[in-house]
């Protein structure tokens, strides 16, 4: 059996038990029932996740998969390749956007070339290049099912280490020129949608770039007929090594039990790709802000997962995740450090009233 | 001339110069133009209130304003009004939400008895009490002129002090039973609308106690026929101290162009109060989180803010602020910290070009 295979396997829903400890525990905190609302659900989440009611960070890491798309062969947009190459480079500096807000909140980061069209010579960018690049999905598949499952357990892999180190919250984030043009493919077969539906123009695209980039698509999932029932081949035949390896990422966090939050749209794909293949999985993933791509609405709709972050951001890089992890640890420290009514010299039942009757305190 | 008028004399728009160079910076950046969306108009937000294009938070301060309502004698709830006593008598422990979450992010709190129907012995409660509690507002003005206006003017000077101390980023929070009735009959007289829009019916309420809450509010407005144009008269006559007090802190924000966070249904109907009495204030107002509260949404419109955080917190208290000061601090990382296109061997308009045409990144 192989390493996929058996990691879905391993992957065991939430702790039922541990959770009704942890509500009782919130329940009898000082506030109206609920009145903290989803930071009470977050709390109540990390206990089902870890197994223990009481949990705190002490490790947090982004993991960034970086991969070339061939698909931009089809010159729908004047990208040229190489910005790949630049900003992956550039994510070992302290300059970009995810950098600048991960150390803010102390997190590390995770480098990953999983198939970027460019040789590194970076010791700070951890080399697991697969290919240089996908082929063009618009006239072949884009990977073998042998690459796309190799993709993924490169994920899988990545965190089992991480976990080994202590990394006890995980962040999602990718570089790829068109890769929102392989996330949508991968939408449109997976949703059945149309593309009107599931692409998006951006804020720059001309309305003849937009029909271009939405006829790419058609014509990959044309030429391709993806199985829309094996996750596996929608990926290999019209997606990307970066959504494979943050698939591999969501999985391997389920498999660890540990926390991974979804930052942008292709990271949103990658956690709906995981959910296909194995529902369970959803369980550990955290959400940050919703993109602006038309279609993360459905994506998160299918997870039943609501964004917590209203911000307009659409930088990707992983760079929502690190205000995720400040939301994370503030669920925490409601659990941890809260007084309970005891504590608070107030009868439960008469608070409990008051508060849900009238009052918004 | 009163402190209220000529601190509203002397507050200023934002530094629309500053601003400038702010996004010149901001356009700069190693990211597609505008891409951090909501926390780059954030950080040109903070420079236009300072009037520094680079900034850092260096004290955070939330002040909780406390006061008892008259108007629970109408009985159209079970709350007995000592929990607008214990509670403030809470806050100064460190078992509540706000305290939790504000020690979270390192924030101090300063609780203010403004007037709770109750005396405290505790030196951690600045004593700022007008009366012991207002009045009924369903039979008579809840306050004279005069009181409201001394409300307005302690949050004003409690700000000044506190700008002083050298604190630079503020919160606000509340504690009063029956403040969500006076917050939404003031509701009711500036916004135009039907009751069925403004009031609540909380989670507990019954139909019968909602429908009686609605009445008390629409005797209340109709007993004092307040002046919709006078936001004075308004708020003395179906207002409480919680809500003057902090009016009060908006204005003095806005005039030691202090930066300032609004937490729930609350101080989001003090803050349009203070944007009533003066527009330019609502230029130092930051949301947080959206009340759950059905006219909260009118309110955010009305200042044309839109909440961060989607949490489905209902607890107040100033409890969404630490997850707010977050943000502003995240946004003013990015100002600070990043590179430009110059230290990212990138060409600004290619891009520029490429990530709005067709990347998340």
């Amino acid at each position: 059996m192989g390493i996929l295979e058996k990691t879905i396997l391993e992957i065991r829903p939430l702790y039922e038990d541990v959770m009704k400890k942890a509500w009782h525990r919130l329940d009898n905190l000082t506030k109206p029932i609920g009145s903290l609302g989803r930071l009470e659900e977050l709390a109540a989440q990390m206990a089902g996740i870890t197994g223990k009611v009481y949990n705190n960070i002490h490790k947090k890491n982004i993991v960034i998969m970086c991969a070339d798309n061939g698909v931009i062969d089809e010159g729908y947009s004047s990208n040229p390749q190489k910005i790949t190459e630049i900003v992956t480079n550039n994510f070992t500096k302290d300059i970009t956007g995810v950098y600048v807000l991960a150390n803010h909140v102390n997190s590390e980061m995770t480098i990953v070339d999983i198939g970027v069209n460019a040789e590194f010579n970076n010791e700070k960018i951890l080399n697991k290049k697969i290919v240089y690049g996908t082929k063009n999905m618009a006239k072949e598949p884009a990977m073998t099912k042998e690459e796309v499952v190799q993709a993924i357990e490169i994920g899988i892999d990545i965190v089992d280490g991480l976990a080994s180190e202590g990394f006890d919250l995980l962040g999602t984030g990718e570089m790829g020129v068109g890769n929102t043009t392989t996330s949508a493919a991968i939408l449109t077969v997976l949703s059945g949608l149309d593309t009107e539906n599931t692409v998006g123009k951006g804020s720059g695209l001309t309305e003849e770039q937009y029909e271009h980039k939405k006829r790419v698509i058609r014509r990959a999932i044309e030429v391709n007929n993806p199985d829309c029932s094996d996750i596996l081949d929608v990926m290999a035949k019209v997606g990307g090594l970066d959504i494979a390896g943050l698939c591999g990422c969501f999985l391997g966090a389920a498999k660890n039990r540990i926390p991974i939050v979804i930052d942008g749209f292709i990271a949103s794909i990658a956690a709906l790709c995981a959910y296909r293949l194995c529902e369970s999985s959803r369980d550990f993933m955290i959400p940050s802000h919703l993109s602006q791509e038309p279609g993360a609405k459905y994506i998160m709709d299918e997870l039943n997962i609501e964004p917590y972050l209203n911000l307009n951001m659409r930088l990707g890089e992983g760079s929502g995740c690190p205000l995720a992890f400040n939301i994370v640890e503030a669920a925490l420290a409601i659990m941890n450090n809260m007084g309970t009514f005891e504590d608070a010299s107030l009868n439960k039942d008469d608070y409990v009233d008051i508060r849900e009757n009238d009052l918004e305190q």
